[in-house]
């Protein structure tokens, strides 16, 4: 007993545990964002499968046991990569969604606002395309939207889960070419065009959701202060 | 002059050399074969990025020497296998669409049995999902298509390269859900309908190019003999 109690740190005041306890929360937080940043570029570089832990250590510029820490494997490092990018991007389009309830005008600026982002955030794209990511925000959103469309009587087809897979992999490829070459600012709304009526939406309806403007979005914040 | 001479391998008659010749090159057509034809599986598992050379020995069975004679890369191996997948299965979507002159009706069919064979061939499928798959012939054939059909007044877009990312990536994600759930027989057609909406074809169209019958066509020889 005397032995265990010599054992215990010295007892501090509480304010003081309280700040220090603080502290060390808030470097723990910064070292694990300081982390995910560097690894969405590793991913990006090197696609899901390919990196070891070397090149997240490297990158991130911590030493291994620091690293350890934090996470176990690649995979699950991948996997808090990939809802630190959810977080970071679908939050963000997900609140200029917030104050449309039109579903139709919800997916269409959806589409726009993503692709947008892609044109002008490549690593993002990479990992993205590369990542074989699949967001749990992004599908709730998109199949949400399609549903509601559908029982509104806008769009038509006959299985949602191919209406999400023309909407997804329409997107993924398009960002796969935004990748290798260098596309048009009208290329954004031309894809959401063949989106629209490929899920069946008229031409009319295509034409007016297209002529809103684009709410302006700002990048995400890349590297952690 | 005579020291040279001596090194030189004894003379065979004509007849015997190309015999010779001739086993020998088929033996090396059915080596690189069987590397080939193995390297599709390796990728499938592990995509285009992790895997190594071993890995690919291994599952050939070869020695290593005999590997580098025919491949000196994991990157050279997957153009070899990406265009062997090309031949196996293009050359035989190509064949069943000559008799087609009308583009709509090419590329409804080609679309669909190349999604019928993408459910019945899981390997195939998961080698094209994993490697960012770009065949030649493919992009050739879904262009010339798409491009006569708008010519010709059916389908109906402004931009080629969307009209194509909106068909490949379609098909991409659509090959991705058939790896993971089950799909039914009328899923293929579903897919096919919704990609022809998106390029602007007509709903009478439609269903006229999906109510013919698809040709039957045989699954790829595998694994050479």
């Amino acid at each position: 007993m005397t032995h265990m109690a010599t054992r215990r740190p010295a007892r501090k005041r509480p304010a003081e545990v309280g700040y220090r306890t603080r502290v060390a929360g808030e470097r723990r937080l910064r070292t694990r964002a300081r982390i995910l940043e560097s690894a969405v570029g590793v991913f990006a570089r090197k696609g899901p499968d390919a990196p070891v832990i070397d090149d997240f250590i490297r990158a991130a510029g911590v030493a291994r046991g620091t690293f350890y820490n934090y996470f176990t494997s690649t995979e699950e490092l991948l996997a808090a990569t990939t809802h630190r990018l959810e977080d970071d991007l679908m939050v963000r389009i997900e609140r200029e969604l917030e104050s449309l309830d039109d579903p139709v005008l919800r997916l269409a600026t959806g589409v726009r606002l993503w692709l947008r982002w892609a044109r002008s955030d490549r690593t993002f794209c990479e990992f993205i395309v590369r990542s074989r990511f699949r967001g749990e925000l992004v599908e709730r959103i998109v199949t949400t939207d399609l549903r509601r469309a559908r029982a509104a009587g806008e769009f038509s087809f006959r299985s949602l889960p191919i209406a999400r897979d023309l909407v997804v992999g329409t997107i993924r490829e398009s960002m796969n070419r935004i990748l290798q070459d260098s596309v048009p600012r009208s290329y954004v709304d031309e894809v959401a065009r063949l989106i629209l009526r490929g899920v069946g939406l008229n031409e009319r309806r295509i034409r007016a959701a297209l002529e809103r403007p684009v709410p302006a979005m700002r990048p995400p914040r890349r590297t952690p202060s």
